[in-house]
């Protein structure tokens, strides 16, 4: 594994893009596990399909980050590898209870994700930023999502409170995994801050990732 | 819930079609979530990517399937529900341990199920009796399979042992829940003894899924 201690000289833009290529699959791949076993938890065989069939667009994203990997002369499986351990933690420490829960982790746990690699796809050339760009947006997850949300809420207002309180533990725990994620990946991370410029620049990422999850928020009509 | 009490007059061909098509397409939706499940239990990486693609070929058949059923006016949702309970006791008393097991359940179990719905195909009209042979046969899947058990069994003899016992416990299940709904969907009961013509139709309808299991056990070099 790399660790923080590899000195930025060795780190290349061709590994920072295999580096983030490996997450976008991993996450893809994570993806699709978490949406098929959470359709487990859907109160009705519709919601339980509809959920199912969503989470085999991510592994049809999967395998397109994959095939690109390939081309890029990297092994999917060892450009994966190193976002295994978190991507765990992270799932160990944020099991749903039940259905909203659910929901609510995928729209606002994978949304924040989902915001990084946005930010990131505009720090890479082409094609590989069209393809990022293309397997992280799924607008029709988001939309039921929300609707599922908000009609859970409008049912039961003492939802909101409690999801509200979900939703922060998650980005709690995307954060502490992600600081994670950047101490091992140094290639990575001088990604960030060179292509980023500045300091400030860094910061103005945060920034936008932050106005996204409150939108996020208040779509759900939870409290931010 | 049809009970076996119900008339046999009262029971048509479309009502037995519904009943065969709710049964495949919830047949698809539960691979789905075995196999995306079972990917979790693989040893590697690679493996579990190609199981949770395989996965993913499952739910778009179930949304060939799904959409037929809406196309004859029925709700894929109520052609399910009558087999949600069976497929679950099955799954209850078969829970897989590891890797090899699962790969086993999905082979022998799936392929059992599979030769049902072959020989039930035959029984329905076009363009339904295509769509059902579509979707039941993944060839890739049973490559797979196969490899990976073969090769364990050769890593390790005493596998063999093992995973015959437990292919014979799956087959005697998936039997044992093949009664409970013959007991309960008069409509397909009917077609299949009106259709076969004879009790030794029936008979030998059960000879070709006994031959057809025998020779999944012998490619997967298990005793039978």
């Amino acid at each position: 594994m790399t660790g923080s201690a590899a000195a930025p000289a060795s780190t290349t833009a061709a590994e920072a893009l295999v580096d983030l290529l490996g997450m976008v699959a991993y996450g893809e791949l994570s993806a699709f596990e978490r949406m098929a076993a959470d359709a487990r938890l859907a109160p009705d065989l519709r919601r339980r399909a509809a959920l199912s069939e969503m989470a085999a667009m991510e592994i049809a994203n999967y395998g397109r980050v994959a095939a690109r990997l390939t081309d890029l002369g990297a092994d999917p499986e060892v450009a994966m590898t190193p976002y295994v351990g978190v991507l765990q933690a992270y799932h160990d420490s944020t099991e749903p209870k039940d259905w909203l829960e659910a929901l609510t982790k995928a729209y606002v746990g994978d949304g924040v994700a989902d915001d990084f690699f946005h930010e990131m796809a505009k720090l890479i050339d082409e094609p590989d930023r069209q393809l990022v760009l293309d397997v992280i947006h799924d607008k029709r997850y988001d939309e039921f999502a929300v609707a599922e949300i908000r009609a859970a809420i409008e049912a039961d207002p003492k939802t909101r409170n409690r999801l509200s309180m979900w939703a922060r533990r998650l980005v709690g725990e995307v954060l502490s995994q992600a600081t994670r994620v950047a101490g091992q990946r140094a290639a990575l991370t001088t990604l960030i801050v060179t292509s980023g410029g500045d300091q400030a620049a860094v910061q103005a990422l945060f920034r936008r990732m932050t106005i996204a999850h409150s939108a996020r928020m208040s779509a759900l009509g939870l409290n931010n």
